[in-house]
């Protein structure tokens, strides 16, 4: 028993009642996730000596399991392709999502910064990307790059390879128990647990280690944790399930505040609109969902068969609708769109999540549709797509899209699972976390996830992960030249 | 130079650290408004002893300017008026107005418990009502009953003599500096300082009060407080002017949070659409347009001359539609319905707010806006009073709204200003305050507009002052009859 820890919901985690530091590190980085081995990377590069903390018996946090989409917008791939876009374009697209509660210059920063950071990951991390750039809800144009595998994994794995090649430590099973601060309120070290293992969250011991330069928060979110989301969002019940690991919990969130960082935007928890009632966790459907219905087929409402939204609006609107129907949606496209979007959706279909029907009808039958209502629904959403213009919901209609009318049809149920929680601690542009009374908290950083202000009221598709490199990066250039 | 604040920012505050008592109290309130004179009068009802301290010269704080009207479901008033409602109903449009982030059981407080705090006011404190209900944009029925002189004051006033009757003392010109826990987390008095002045905030000297019951936060919001509400909301900068009095600030708030009390629903910040730029801070304006031109007229845009919005909607919907306009826009209406509305509009009309025109297109003539659109704009809008159906924006028509035909016109400018700040601390349905992991913080209650749940993301009109009412209520109660 420490008696530190005892004490915490009483007195602050002070310097002066540590009874010794274990070690020391220039900079001391929490969580292995985009985020933070991004910020991992770059302290070690600026000169920092560093260490990675991890609760899990592995690295990759919640990132791992993503599908691995960046946004950049500018690149020379977009210019090749044709598409003009600018940091200015994506930072109006952030914003207009964000409702306008994103905090202007983090918005600044990821958008300015985007093709510079994808480029960084491809470049000098040598993260493989396909040879594609895809349109996601709510983007102007096609800015998103996806990883090889479709999956954050490739990310994480070139990240392990650099900082394995920097001789940089990661100490996995190693719970964050507090941020400690000197007496001049710096942030100066942290308390973990180590050989943590969350099956029994009493096991290992307590270590002290000494930050000279800085602490990097970076996470995550809290999107499966119930108890903290239902706090902010009463609607988010345990029989809400979510995309994230079940460990992306608020204990480092809450440590955080407790030693008064500002709390943003905590109430503004984004669900996945393209997952499926008929799988666990992220699964595999999303991809057909996101990949191709949204962008080539329609979303219909199961007792009237009638379309219900745009389905390339920002995720909240599209989750919104779909929560306003009350039941799960239809998301249908035909075997032309599948070919278009180049995606295999075969595990989606092994599964049963993703089902094939030879005829519209059969469709409509199996998910006891009124037929007749689908076909004219169908009927008049093609007329849109011939016309290129969305006289019922405005959704710009992708160039290589067709009308669907060539069999067989693929549909999979639609209902929305807590995929982001866009809220967190505040951060400036350097990534230095504010206080409750506005000013920067010495010594302590944080990016990613675990922060709020970025993508305001909705975070748009694939600007997660810019957003952890971009943060990341500057989080650990700031941490790496914090005056010891 | 006290050291227990200088050091605030590193250590909390601790019984241990308080040199000695001052005085004891069972019951300590902070804020003298709506919530803290409740709760006050409640305490002392219960059996203990209280003090009330208020950080103005007067009692009254940012409830004394507001315009006294207080919602109320199921009253006799509505049954002779043959309005049907219930507390279910107003259960339900105050969710509706919240998107769902409400906190289902501290709504059902507010709406079962709406008449009786009503009634209280009026028979137990004397409160004098106006014979007229009303109702407000997303109230489904008229509910709402208002205070004489139509001012917030005309509460106050019988709260401060019901409290002089019962001698319970009030301090004014005593600021909150600390809330103090005890060596188990309990919340066990408060370090004020005595005879501030907030134009010299170093004035008056430090005290400390011991509370053995409990502590009641009742200090309201921070809509005043620029630096606070901008990092929640960045678009509400210095440059967007507040209904508030300029003291609606956050010390006591960040306080709270820094003792580790749950933020809920920081950055659902309202602004009132029925606000006037055209005159400081809540200003007369608002009677014309909230009680008439919402009720009975409509809202024109000074670019197309064509309605925005449901006039009737929530205060979100309105306010988010004059802002997507860009400019300040317009409202409208009659002589007729400013006679429906029993209202006098003479002080708005002296200032200047409010405008009088022989003429509709004198008054389009005045705003710049194109007549034939204008004229044609109210003519289909008289179509839909006169349908008693509004086709275009799905308002209700109030059953004695008659069209706009009956010279002289009425208009004034409408652009949004700051007016309440739905988030703040959580509570229960007992008013005590909640922690970051979930659990009360023994010692410490909170009600009004400090607290954050009850409204979600949008709060009606009139419901504030029922808040108030309720939650005081239920916090002077549980405070006064927590074991000491």
């Amino acid at each position: 028993m420490n008696t530190l820890f005892e004490s915490e919901t009483r007195t602050a985690t002070l310097e002066e009642h540590v009874p010794y530091w274990h070690e020391t590190y220039d900079v001391v980085v929490i969580g292995a996730g985009f985020a933070g081995l991004t910020a991992a990377i770059e302290a070690h590069n600026a000169g920092a000596s560093v260490v990675v903390i991890e609760k899990m018996k592995a690295p990759g946090g919640n990132s791992i399991i993503s599908d691995g989409g960046i946004a950049a917008a500018g690149t020379s791939m977009q210019e090749k392709a044709g598409i003009a876009d600018s940091a200015e374009l994506m930072y109006s697209d952030m914003l207009k999502a964000g409702m306008g509660l994103n905090h202007p210059a983090l918005v600044r920063e990821v958008a300015t910064h985007s093709t510079e950071a994808f480029l960084w990951s491809r470049d000098y991390l040598g993260v493989p990307y396909m040879d594609r750039i895809d349109q996601f809800g709510g983007h102007t144009v096609p800015r998103c790059y996806t990883a090889e595998n479709v999956s954050g994994s490739t990310i994480i794995r070139c990240q392990v390879a650099k900082l394995r090649e920097l001789d940089v430590e990661m100490r996995t099973q190693t719970m964050l128990k507090g941020l400690i601060r000197d007496a001049s309120g710096t942030v100066c070290g942290v308390a973990v647990r180590d050989g943590y293992n969350h099956k029994s969250p009493h096991s290992g011991t307590d270590r002290f280690i000494k930050a000279t330069r800085g602490v990097i928060l970076a996470t995550g979110g809290f999107g499966a944790d119930v108890s903290f989301r239902t706090a902010q969002d009463p609607r988010l019940s345990e029989e809400i399930d979510t995309t994230n690991t079940p460990f992306a919990t608020a204990e480092a969130l809450i440590e955080a505040l407790r030693i008064q960082a500002m709390p943003v935007h905590l109430s503004h928890i984004q669900l996945g609109p393209w997952a499926s009632p008929d799988e666990k966790g992220f699964g595999d459907g999303p991809r057909f969902a996101d990949y191709i219905v949204f962008q080539y087929g329609l979303i219909v409402s199961p007792t009237t068969s009638a379309r219900i939204v745009n389905e390339l609006a920002d995720r909240k609107t599209v989750a919104d609708a779909i929560l306003e129907v009350g039941r799960p949606c239809i998301g249908i496209a035909d075997s032309k769109a599948v070919e278009q979007s180049g995606w295999s959706i075969d595990r989606g279909i092994e599964k049963g999540v993703v089902k094939v029907f030879s005829s519209l009808s059969e469709l409509g039958s199996h998910y006891g549709l009124d037929n007749a209502a689908l076909a004219s629904t169908v009927e008049r959403f093609n007329g849109f797509v011939e016309a290129k213009a969305d006289a019922e919901f405005g959704k710009p209609i992708i160039s290589e899209a067709g009308p669907l009318t060539n069999p067989p049809f693929f549909a999979m149920r639609l209902w929305p699972k807590v995929h982001h929680t866009m809220g967190g601690v505040q951060i400036n542009a350097s990534a230095q976390v504010i206080d409750l009374k506005g000013y920067p908290t010495g010594g302590l950083y944080a990016a990613g996830e675990a922060t709020g202000g970025v993508h305001g009221a909705c975070r748009l598709g694939s600007c997660a992960i810019t957003d952890c490199l971009v943060f990341g990066r500057i989080a650990g250039r700031s941490a790496a030249t914090e005056k010891p």
